[in-house]
């Protein structure tokens, strides 16, 4: 599901507390309109577009009554800077995906072969432990992207507007361009990155050369 | 900021569109309302909710025309899964925060005393990719954490919306605990959690002993 339709859907106080109160035990429709204290003609809407976007399932019981539960696993990640705002949404990842091949990262936590309830629980510790760990990494990163970007901004000479300068000089850090192929890289008119090009000339920071735009320290 | 105001900001699409296009470069009123194709009153009034929440700002040119720009460095993450519906927001952590502390996670990255151009791009593009390997990691983490409170439930014998059972085994694995602490801990009534541990101690996985309760195990 993309991030759009889910802040879309997130970006409503009661059906917040639809979810949260979701996440605790199923419930049915009066219920969740008692505790919400809205009519049950809103809550069935609320419902259906939650439904809708497969973040809300529904079964019945015994007694015939419609019981609501959260379906899915999905998690939404926002940044907002002066530098970008992105906004992604995602599933979790399956347990055979290989976290190994990262670069740039290690994680040691043990949560295999945990069937005892006492592992089960230590692992559970672990992993919200990590899962912690790795929010505070990424504020991390965050920062230093920030604090990088600034950098090159001042190198560049240009304002703290400037992200699409980055990407330019980023994209032929490691081999020359042309306009065309930059204007596919950065997402920017072909008009736009030729005159971000010539003002960065005009700088001296980069070069037109026969293999297309370079760096001028390169 | 509160990810509850974060999320009402973002749930509208104009505004997001606004974001987007200030990422880019700072804009007057005018433009914005010319390329969203909204009128200048409602832009004004997004722009206004955008401002009080501190995640713009604007400054006058020599013209006097007044440009908006992004301020803020915010990032929100929000989980939702059977087991929880959680958000946070938060600011990025300074470069002082000590990566190395963290027990589960170890990055390998070299920003620092990146000055040249050169070393600066180098040092966007890791973090860029570090930045993408922490949101791998996290959404593994998310699954892996289903996994675990899958395999809890299973043990204790309860559906799937037992997030608080686990919470309460997990709070009790290392020591004994009463029913006011575990109240505290869980952030449930002592009714709902003396009936839940009296559900948990008929099926064997607890016991109360003169210290408080604890797992059957230890």
């Amino acid at each position: 599901m993309d991030s759009a339709a889910l802040l879309d859907l997130l970006g409503n106080e009661n059906r917040r507390r639809i979810l949260r109160l979701l996440a605790r035990k199923p419930c049915y429709v009066t219920e969740i309109s008692d505790y919400l204290g809205v009519s049950p003609k809103a809550v069935i809407e609320h419902l259906r577009k939650l439904e809708e976007a497969g973040l809300i399932e529904s079964r019945v019981d015994d007694q015939r009554r419609k019981y609501f539960h959260i379906a899915r696993n999905v998690r939404l990640e926002v940044n907002v800077s002066p530098y970008g705002f992105a906004s992604k949404s995602a599933y979790p990842a399956s347990s055979s995906f290989d976290i190994t091949t990262c670069r740039h990262l290690s994680l040691d936590v043990a949560w295999e072969d945990a069937d005892e309830l006492d592992d089960l629980l230590r692992a559970l510790e672990d992993l919200e432990q990590l899962e912690n760990e790795l929010s505070l990494a990424q504020r991390w990163v965050q920062g230093r992207l920030c604090d990088v970007l600034d950098g090159i901004s001042e190198t560049v000479g240009t304002g703290p507007e400037s992200r699409i300068y980055a990407d330019l000089l980023a994209s032929i850090r490691t081999e020359p361009k042309s306009v065309g192929e930059l204007s596919e890289d950065v997402d920017a008119p072909r008009e736009v990155v030729a005159d971000l090009l010539e003002s960065m000339a005009d700088e001296g920071v980069v070069r037109r050369t026969e293999r297309g735009w370079e760096l001028t320290t390169s």
